[in-house]
């Protein structure tokens, strides 16, 4: 890509001074034990998230006549809102394409920061063709999520921002997605700094530019499935699959599971709240999946739009990762005494009971029997297995 | 108490630099369509509350003696982890009493922050009690959460951080539990900035400093009950009591459904995690309990240290409160198609389900019956109102 060099991202830096936040560095941490961790907050950035910044540089370098048309874009996420918010701060109309299934919330955000919405029935892809066939009757300018100079240019001033802040930096964790972010900081950071490492982090469920680096060819996935939605792309850019093959130090993926202990520690240890795909960065350096031991790390954490009601099951699914939540299934006689036994086991041992629940059409069970499902608070995997072992030696029957 | 002079302020201000963030105001907000509301976030405080200020400089200013000793203290919340890090980082040994059914959580936390942790059978009382008696026999300091004017000093501090990173800010909303928060940051402000309004916010369930100042005469409640924890405090201080009704302007209430609904806008619209008693200052000013319509307003979200089990809670009670998230419970004859028809009336008007449990043995239904809950996503009040007609409308009988 030859139109990218970091006098882009200088300019792409003065003209967001208007705009966007220059989040600080949050830290040191204690969300790794072997690595001085740092958070560069995104999440904290106006519109929840990095995209801002991308989106408004690119509306910003627009000429005269394209302002006057407007933009187009296609997202049910991130990008939606911070192309809304670019475009009414660049003072220029914008249209989104969603699906028509999109969440009521993320609808209701895109409108509040200006743009006009467009609801398309089906899926992404149907939302995407549609957008293409507006700006060809229209002549909108479409902004790409992420395979564009400058909207990688204006992701790049965060790269900028670290090593302005933070100069004995030595590793920089980046989530990726389509890849606009990664190859923007990456750029900024190997042409001033090369010594600074610069790691990817992918869902393990939407590897495509994990995969597509390892086998140096593009490839295109035929589907992705992970809670980390944001970063949940099928195919890289052409130019983003370049710039992370050149500047990019190591690709790494990390599981579903992973990704919600690192929601949940950001929530606990830090206070603040990320998206999946803004907490892969931590998850990958807590579940050290890195070579980063020793080190002083800046894990980016690139959005904070997580559906409060996924928020809920992200942390039970993160308690059950940590084994500070459990549920234990037992088949059960129907008779008085029998949740008063266990539960007497289990007080003993120092769990805490959060929910039980009886079920007696559960087809496994005998006639006479049920299946009591016993929600349990613990305080790690350890005491999980000893209380598991107190009912088996109670002489209760314990499924799966 | 003469003892307080705003060089004491100073002073604790120069000595917290060596452990305390100067945590930087956050804003402007969106939580208020009325006011400019800034957040002075000490939940991303070291520790996750200002409580360290307090502790770190209270224990800074004793005698070698008594830093031989040792100091104690009796909470089962932020005040333990404050004492702890305060401790540990002046070099000396500290004993923090807590009830034995204390969260594990928070157990862990204290001992983690340097502390030795004492486990008391029984409840807060018996906890004090026994704090008091090994003060007694082994010559520690008695570390106070709130009454006390050193402790009072370095919670001043950020009174002073806030009119010195915002001079021409107008007012600040402070949470109140003993009031030793307040009372520094009140004395702080109204002592170099007599123009600028403090106000207090209690939660309704606790509301002994409001009850107080507004009686003149300091009172004790015989109980509390709040989801503000950190906060549900029985009776104010000696000294913060005094200081409350010399420098604050005005003392107001706000309900535990207030209380979730400013957590669940403090998730969604800053990204950041604040527990029940860092959010009340918030929810004074969203549910317009004060006089400042057109101001500039700081609102001190005093922690972030809340249960994460209990934050699943408050981010539904927040959904429901704001009419995002509804259960509609209906009485059904327990046969084919009742629930596809319900589902069809609902999806129709455009709710989404979350959940449906079906009870047959519910006393209040027929033999032949059952009452079917259904647990919504809706987009505000005015539409569960349209969804819960819709369903009258088709013959449906709603309960409650």
């Amino acid at each position: 890509m030859a139109s990218l060099d970091i006098q882009e991202i200088y300019r792409a830096q003065k003209v967001l001074r208007e705009v966007a936040r220059n989040t600080r560095i949050i830290g040191p941490t204690k969300l790794s034990n072997d690595s001085e961790v740092y958070l560069k907050p995104e999440n904290l950035q106006a519109t929840g998230s990095f995209k801002l910044r991308g989106a408004y540089y690119k509306i910003s370098q627009l000429t005269d006549e394209e302002k006057a048309r407007g933009v187009i874009a296609c997202s049910a996420g991130n990008h939606a809102q911070g192309v809304a918010l670019g475009a009414t701060r660049n003072g220029i109309k914008s249209l989104i394409c969603l699906p028509a299934g999109a969440p009521l919330s993320k609808v209701e955000a895109t409108k509040n920061y200006g743009a006009e919405v467009c609801l398309v029935p089906g899926v992404y892809d149907d939302a995407y063709a549609k957008a293409i066939e507006l700006k060809e009757k229209y002549g909108y300018t479409f902004v790409h999520p992420f395979d564009d100079p400058l909207v990688i240019a204006g992701q790049g001033t965060i790269g900028l921002e670290i090593i302005e802040e933070m100069p004995d930096v030595e590793a920089v964790v980046v989530p990726i997605g389509g890849g606009g972010l990664i190859s923007g900081v990456a750029f900024a950071i190997k042409t001033l700094r090369p010594d600074v490492k610069v790691y990817g982090v992918q869902a393990a469920g939407a590897p495509s530019m994990a995969e597509s680096v390892k086998r140096h060819e593009k490839i295109h996935l035929d589907s992705v499935s992970t809670i980390a939605d944001g970063i949940a792309v099928k195919e890289p850019g052409v130019n983003t699959f370049e710039m992370c093959e050149k500047y990019v130090d190591e690709i790494v993926t990390v599981t579903d599971d992973e990704i919600a202990a690192a929601i949940l520690a950001l929530i606990e240890k830090q206070k603040i709240v990320a998206e999946g795909a803004g907490a892969v960065s931590v998850a990958a350096v807590m579940f050290d999946k890195l070579p980063v031991r020793g080190k002083k790390v800046v894990c980016l954490v690139s959005g904070g739009n997580i559906d409060v009601t996924i928020l809920n099951r992200v942390i039970t699914r993160g308690l059950t990762k940590n084994g500070r939540m459990s549920t234990i299934s037992l088949d059960l006689y129907d008779k008085p005494g029998q949740l008063s036994g266990v539960c007497a086991v289990i007080a003993e041992l120092g769990g805490n009971v959060l929910s039980v629940a009886h079920e007696r059409s559960h087809t496994s069970t005998q006639i006479n029997g049920c299946v009591l499902r016993v929600e349990l608070e613990t305080r790690n995997a350890d005491h999980i297995e000893i209380i598991r072992q107190g009912l088996a030696d109670a002489g209760y029957h314990l499924l799966d």
